[in-house]
């Protein structure tokens, strides 16, 4: 990027968060890295390991002389953040933050920021999380993955450019979008998949022989449920933030669900063996993209 | 064991065979592996390195003097293989094979065997087959993982225990349930997941907007389609082997995902973030108790 960033604020010192600001530090991408958040312990360890600066306790504290704030703290608190953030966000503050869904945030951040909005560039880094903490996190997290961001037309073109730049200094890829349809998408690939892992692992944990099961449960079931050992809260707020676009992902799954069930009752193994290869060309495709 | 095999004959030197093969040797279960195949690249590859001793052109050769065959090819071809070589079935041979689904491979095997039948135990080794072929052979393939017996009311005491002893030899866990059983429970577990699987992929890859999906697809995307990769022809045979079983828990998953959709309509979120609960619950038992 073409100039470091001064003093960085990092709201949630996780794995988000924290990684985002080590990969900026091994650049040179950043001067100061200030920490908030709302486990003391947390914020220590973020310390002791060097991925902040030092720990502030209060957003008037954080927000003083700051350049750059990221919102990494789970998705729950974005509206409460923001809100408890804004009197405090100086003329300079570019935000950004890395939220799964981007239409609720746009909306938590309208009604929040006033003239601030113009500097808040909505984003998502699309990067595993099954770690959490200040101890998980890595200067490489970032290396290769996809950020999307979803700017407003009334963003500021400055600010934009300084959140791809910084996302670019940490190794991602950044895509620009709009929101409903990063929203649309993200359901399809990441939302209703997250429901699939659930249901499908709720459906055998409710069995009485749930014990005999998972004893004959080989490796493709394990990684089918993986995902389904993920927050419950987090994946709730998710579901409920982008529910339209998930209803609609359920809906054309249960449709592919009735195809084949109607290829298996009419005996059509020809069709079901083609329905089959085209996801397992999509799948290989999939496997050589990334 | 008790005492080795003398004449082994593995049929279908693949990943599963000649694991089997190699995993026996190594334990000095076995003293001399013959292969048939219909590859015959892939038969002088299992000789080479040292999978099997001989590679035979036929039935009639393979079984003379055999004592216990393994049937490892692909399941499609059980009925035929069993008609094959059910002429040159000695009496003491003891036969056993490792397809995914049980029922109808008995039926298939109480049409072709005659007396035979009694010295043949149906089996299946639960292990992933994601590399194929003879140079995919490894003998720790099965330890630790779970080989599924399921022997006829008649099946003779001494065939039964033999079979058992052997998949021991290679570090399996043998359990013994009737066929009907393990072909429902494997529905639940392999078969439907792995149409899940497809399902999910193929939706994706019917889609204008397909690449762009799959920028945006995560790690979770990519474990949970990973056996989406697998071989069209062979699980829709697996499909319509077992397609009562099967359908019976598409039909219980659609349910399950009706019960999602009706709390996310109601707006429920305690009780959604409770089925995902309990679902994360299962899912770190399971990665435990494997």
């Amino acid at each position: 990027m073409s100039q470091p960033i001064g003093k960085l604020v990092v709201i949630g010192v996780g794995l988000i968060g924290g990684s985002f600001a080590l990969a900026l530090r091994e650049r040179g991408a950043v001067r100061r890295v200030v920490g908030i958040g709302r486990s003391q312990a947390n914020l220590q360890e973020a310390l002791k390991r060097g991925v902040i600066d030092e720990a502030v306790p209060d957003y008037e504290a954080a927000l003083k002389g700051a350049d750059f704030v990221l919102l990494a703290m789970p998705v729950g608190q974005t509206k409460q953040v923001l809100e408890h953030m804004a009197p405090y966000l100086e003329a300079k503050i570019v935000v950004t933050d890395a939220g799964s869904t981007k239409q609720d945030v746009i909306e938590y951040a309208r009604g929040a920021l006033g003239r601030a909005l113009l500097r808040f560039v909505p984003g998502h880094p699309i990067a595993g999380a099954e770690a959490s903490g200040a101890s998980a996190a890595r200067a490489d997290l970032y290396q290769g993955k996809t950020v999307v961001l979803t700017p407003l037309t009334e963003t500021d073109r400055q600010a934009l450019e300084t959140v791809r730049s910084a996302w670019s200094a940490t190794g991602a890829r950044v895509s620009e979008m709009p929101a409903a349809e990063h929203d649309r998408l993200l359901a399809a690939v990441s939302h209703f998949p997250h429901v699939l892992a659930y249901a499908l692992m709720c459906e055998i944990a409710g069995r009485e022989d749930c014990a005999m099961l998972l004893q004959l449960a080989g490796s493709g079931f394990r990684d089918l449920t993986r995902i389904a050992g993920s927050s419950p809260e987090m994946w709730r707020d998710i579901v409920f933030s982008n529910r339209a676009a998930v209803l609609a992902e359920l809906a054309a799954f249960e449709a592919r669900l009735e195809e084949v069930r109607a290829l298996v009752q009419a005996g059509d193994g020809a069709a079901l063996a083609r329905m089959f290869g085209r996801a397992r060309e999509a799948r290989r495709l999939f496997g050589t993209c990334k």
